[in-house]
């Protein structure tokens, strides 16, 4: 049995957050951290040195995509994704759950879209639409056809593994599958027996292959799933904790739901996120580093962390700047309507010299006006992506600088409610 | 009458070659210099300090594009290209002369393209494509029909000049009329009337409205077109030089063409071009920088500079990089031939883990594998056109270094055949 090395060192507390130093292979991570995400070995038109600038520590990088393109046979014989993308801090993989997910019953069930839709529970058979899926769930794994020709994959645990030590990843994730709201309970359950088998093949795989793969001093995090019934949740956290895992990633889709209660008819109802956290938390380790799948909006980040989250990762900062959306601060109009952005494309902004979001420290604020990047954006011009992306990646580690700085004093509280009053 | 200035000093001499600096408003330039094109207010994928590192001293802003979009009376607002873009540095601003032959005999002659397509000097009507032509030449000036809404402007030579003069641009070019080698004699005769006139107004107008522009320490180059006949070319250069400039740029569409005996069928025919230049150079000033329009081959840099030329700009470097080539030198296996680039999509480069050119000291080289940027292009990542351009514009850069250097150790031939073989 590999022995399970403890990481993570919490510095201070203040309620229930923690600020704390997650050790890894390519160096420390000070946490709550949020995490770019590098699809195919790129945060999307951002440099390794762009992204130090910006404030990044850690990454992801998502093994589906990878293992597609350019391949994580590649990737392994050029020295493992560090070498090859050229980026010298930790990286996290995700494990395939999600593209499972996001090419199977999150479009089977409709549950990115359609603002207040209807869900009925335990009728998801009703409101499959009839599209071709490019995911099926099987005990054996994810068969994948792949989006970019078509060919055939069969990703189990074991292979998701082998990818990521392929990869050379610092923080490694279990296959998972994960469940929308829209799955019935008895599906729910069956499923929840199969991510346990996976989970435990996952990690003899991990242990197995470990000491002779691309980063020997990898790490392994087990997950938690289970929709939306606490008694699930509570369950499922109990069950990882059980299993030894270096930390716990929390994942789910928060779809739109009724049952959620949720008012905002968002894919990431809040209020379903928080709950959740609150059903799974307690019943984790405390010492555990804890990391919410996919959860990136400005109040999030609040929530979560109050109810002990140490790490996030979301691709909101840096599509949002791709489609012309900047983060601002509060004394700048940011708030939770409007999920503190403005929109660069405005007419209002033609001739407007400010930066971005004044007071910003960004590259993109220190040196560019609204004016020059509503032109670059509306002209299509490459470099916009660049200093978009710059600015709301900063943006967005520069928050989780200041949650850290609140949490050693004491003053999260004060915080949150300068940011969403 | 405004006083001439002498801008333009002369370091040292090899043959026709000549090393020297050129003082603008915004620094001074050594030359021979390459000039990215900053098409829209920005040098596609990079930002200012990305040219900076990759060496660019000046840049070139397109009057016409920069007119439409964002208009150039916002960018006066904004404290004119310069502050604007966040470029310190010199900027030479065309004067749509251009964009009225790409939009119009370009076309209509299809110059551009058919490698090895008759061409009927004085015969240009039988050629023309029944396609819609996006200017038209009047003695008033260019009626462009934009490319962006399809509305109507009217670019007088007055009209380019307080484009510039708005601009901020530090070296405004006359208006011209670019020719193309199907223009009959008749009609380049005419034109060249139309070329002295737009000239003598386009200075009248720098003249007068200088002193209170956004740029009033700016100069003006006058242009000497005329194409394919000797004589012609003779009386523009010394009409050009008796007007009084601060320089000259030499223009022309050194198309496919018989008349030439242009061996290679390409749009910018080499010997056409040296020729012109034995044609033009010698009855220009010497004292006068010399600037040649739109051209861009390593080998075309070596035979102009021989020739007595100190200014080069062209799109090659920045639009080869968007399309996959990248220059690579001598060493590295770069010739005439081959136009000294590789495809980086060669299926040899996989797992090519070499930098694009080794020993190249450009950013890209230094941190990024042939087989990782190979990824990055075929994956459609925004983050390649950066890598790439700084690349192109590092090499050809870095090369004008190498031709000025070898002045002023009066050794350009020994660099021109380590080049040309």
């Amino acid at each position: 049995m590999r022995k399970i090395m403890v990481n993570f060192k919490i510095i201070a507390k203040d309620g229930k957050a923690r600020a704390g130093v997650l050790k890894t292979a390519h160096g420390e991570v000070k946490t709550p951290v949020f995490m770019p995400v590098g699809t195919q070995a790129s945060v999307k038109a951002l440099a390794p040195d762009d992204l130090k600038t910006a404030g990044a520590q850690i990454i992801l990088g998502n093994t589906y995509h990878l293992y597609l393109r350019p391949g994580s046979k590649l990737v392994k014989k050029m020295g493992g994704l560090h070498k090859f993308m050229n980026w010298d801090g930790p990286i996290l993989t995700d494990s395939g759950g999600f593209q499972a997910f996001s090419l199977g019953a999150m479009i089977a069930h409709d549950v990115r879209k359609v603002p207040g839709k209807k869900v009925y529970l335990e009728k998801e058979k009703k409101v499959v639409k009839r599209v071709k899926l490019l995911s099926k769930i099987t005990d054996e794994g994810v068969q994948f056809t792949s989006h970019l020709d078509g060919s055939k994959h069969l990703l189990t645990p074991e292979k998701s593994i082998e990818v990521q030590l392929d990869l050379g990843s610092d923080i490694v994730l279990v296959l998972d599958e994960l469940l929308s709201p829209m799955h019935g309970k008895r599906y729910v359950k069956k499923s929840l027996e199969r991510t346990h088998d996976w989970g435990l093949r996952s990690k003899k795989y991990f242990d197995n292959n470990l000491a002779k793969s691309t980063n020997p001093d990898a790490q392994l995090f087990g997950i938690v799933q289970g929709v939306y019934d606490q008694k699930i949740r509570e369950e499922e956290a109990k069950w990882v904790v059980d299993q030894g895992f270096e930390g716990v990633s929390i994942g789910g889709s928060f779809g739109t739901s009724k049952y959620w209660g949720a008012e905002e008819m968002d894919w990431a109802a809040p209020k379903a996120i928080y709950q959740t956290m609150d059903w799974v938390v307690p019943n984790l380790t405390e010492q555990l580093p804890k990391h919410i799948l996919g959860i990136g909006e400005v109040q999030d980040f609040f929530e979560c962390v109050e109810r002990g989250i140490d790490m996030f990762d979301c691709v909101a900062p840096t599509r949002r700047a791709r489609n012309g959306s900047f983060y601002i601060q509060p004394k700048n109009g940011g708030n939770v309507k409007n999920k503190f952005v403005l929109s660069i494309q405005r007419a209002e902004f033609i001739d407007d010299s400010r930066p971005i979001d004044p007071g910003c420290k960004c590259f993109s604020c220190q040196n560019f006006s609204r004016s020059y990047l509503r032109h670059l954006y509306l002209s299509g011009e490459i470099l916009y992506h660049r200093l978009a992306t710059i600015h709301n990646v900063f943006f967005i580690t520069n928050l989780m600088g200041q949650i850290r700085e609140a949490i050693l004093d004491k003053k999260l509280n004060k915080l949150k409610q300068k940011w969403l009053e």
